[in-house]
């Protein structure tokens, strides 16, 4: 199998490279693309050396291509897409730039695995992260009982907002420490010792982008267009894994014995719930893992058709790249 | 005026002083108590030196005390209450002790101030600090609209667990970014750059006693016995100003104008609410500050009759120590 990672240099990219060794995935030659900035440089990947290609519009650089996992940001995404997929390669992009054009699936594999089977212009759009973290977690209830509507508030890591992102974390914080004037660059304001309650720009409607992503993008996946989210999405000093408070409002009553039993049962989410031993998912511990962790589960005691639940997930791995590579495996197992 | 603080080495004991003095309270003269441990410590007030007396069963100790402000804990205010009062002073109570007694009074002025009137035991219990800081920006929602349910998701400084926590979180982020192993202690786990959904002790329906705190005062302060509150409460590492994220469900349909604009005539609450000039509450700017701040005010996507917004307010000061001298003031004023 050929494969392409583009925006390689980047946190998403670096990710790529660890998540197809380690998921095994059959990669006999791999080509890595980005920007004329990263261009040249060189990343090991199963032992051997692979230099960095500056991405053009030279439709050859993609010959042979299977999947090109593409991560660097949604302007180049749009402008490369034609390049990408011209010879057939199937896209698997991570940025927002297609994911809510009707001839583009929009997929979570445990959710709606079978619409990356139907691709008709080549690309398959890989969700945002915090969507991608909660619908894995409201897939299982969704089957229970249904749902009419979701209450989330988030807790996002800096992993985020990119690789740089981290570093001005890691920086701002030991400037606090050391009583020195701390650099903003990549946020809005400090996130040292903060919370910020601003992710993305602002829409019309007083909500951020991302969490419209939350709102819109969970309806196409759930292919639940009635299905309504209201999120609040906050930055919080955290390195690279989100966390969530959620609210359901199922269609029927639901136990919490019922609802643990269906999160222990659902592909891809791990429970962590026993708080006599003060045991519950935490970004902290949970960073570099695989599943969604789900966490706090009871009932909402606002409503006999609610529950509330905590979830964690890596934003790199199942918000971003792994995501993104259980796609492609999951069209190799089925087409 | 004879004024008591009881736990007077504590954050919010400390914050008492500063509290009285801003306020310019008619302290004539101030005591201070302690347990032996901090016995014997002296403290400035208004320029004069006050030694912590330890705390004993000599109700003469209270003796001529008009107002004792107490911060040492539920089982010291249990235990203490009868001498504290047993001379006539009223005792302004800032621990969980007497908070859901019916013969004791829960009070956050801006919202039910004349209940502090009646006080048959002398006895006025001070809300838990995330129940302060929401029922404030409720109260202009409620008086509008009126509210069925409320959900909140938290997001809470190391203060509320105490000076040693802030402490300990310094001492954490410092440990962290020299390499070292962080001490944990104060948290159930290291909290510098991490995030805990664990406040207080569990309870048997799953919620933490800090998210039940949340449900049952809010209903006592409100005098809405129907009003449900499903909580969720999360450490975050910031020093010392919560964030709430907050859903309300209203009686009948309310629009963003018609919030903010009682948002804006509401006692107590500053609307920050400026996305396009990246303004909103955020807890590293208003630490130290007496208002409950109030932004992000838009509407719930997921219900006609809902809002959503967000708040922020200095855990130490509106969330303990000023809602206390408040209620003081207001029994001078009123009385």
């Amino acid at each position: 199998m050929k494969v392409a990672i583009v925006g390689a240099s980047g946190a998403v990219g670096q990710e790529f490279m660890r998540v197809l060794a380690e998921q095994e995935f059959p990669v006999d030659e791999l080509l890595l693309f980005g920007s004329s900035r990263s261009a040249g440089r060189v990343y090991t990947f199963r032992g051997r050396e692979i230099r960095v290609q500056e991405l053009t519009h030279d439709e050859s650089l993609f010959s042979g291509v299977d999947f090109a996992f593409t991560s660097a940001g949604a302007s180049t995404s749009k402008e490369f897409a034609g390049t990408i997929t011209a010879r057939g390669a199937t896209m698997i992009d991570n940025s927002s730039a297609f994911r809510m054009e009707a001839d583009v699936p929009l997929v979570v594999p445990e959710v709606n695995g079978s619409d990356a089977l139907n691709a008709p212009r080549g690309i398959i759009a890989n969700p945002n992260c915090t969507t991608i973290q909660m619908v894995v977690a409201l897939k299982p209830i969704m089957d229970l009982a249904g749902i009419s509507r979701v209450h989330v508030a988030t807790y996002q890591a800096a992993s985020g907002a990119g690789a740089a992102a981290m570093d001005e974390l890691a920086e701002q914080t030991r400037q606090v420490v050391d009583g020195q004037q701390p650099t903003v660059d990549k946020f809005a304001h400090q996130l040292a010792f903060n919370v910020i309650p601003h992710i993305d720009i602002f829409t019309d409607n007083g909500y951020t982008k991302e969490e419209m992503k939350m709102y819109h993008e969970t309806k196409k996946i759930m292919h639940a267009p009635d299905l309504d989210v209201s999120a609040t999405c906050v930055r919080v000093p955290v390195m690279r894994a989100h966390s969530e408070a959620i609210w359901v409002e199922t269609l029927r009553p639901v136990s919490v014995d019922e609802a643990r039993e269906a999160f222990e049962n659902a592909e891809g989410v791990v429970v962590i719930d026993n708080p006599s031993e003060k045991s519950y998912p935490m970004p902290l511990n949970l960073a570099g893992e695989d599943p969604v962790f789900v966490g706090r589960i009871r009932r909402d005691l606002t409503n006999e058709c609610g529950l509330s639940f905590w979830t964690v997930s890596d934003q790199i791995k199942k918000g971003a790249a792994l995501n993104a590579v259980q796609i492609a495996q999951y069209i190799l197992r089925n087409r």
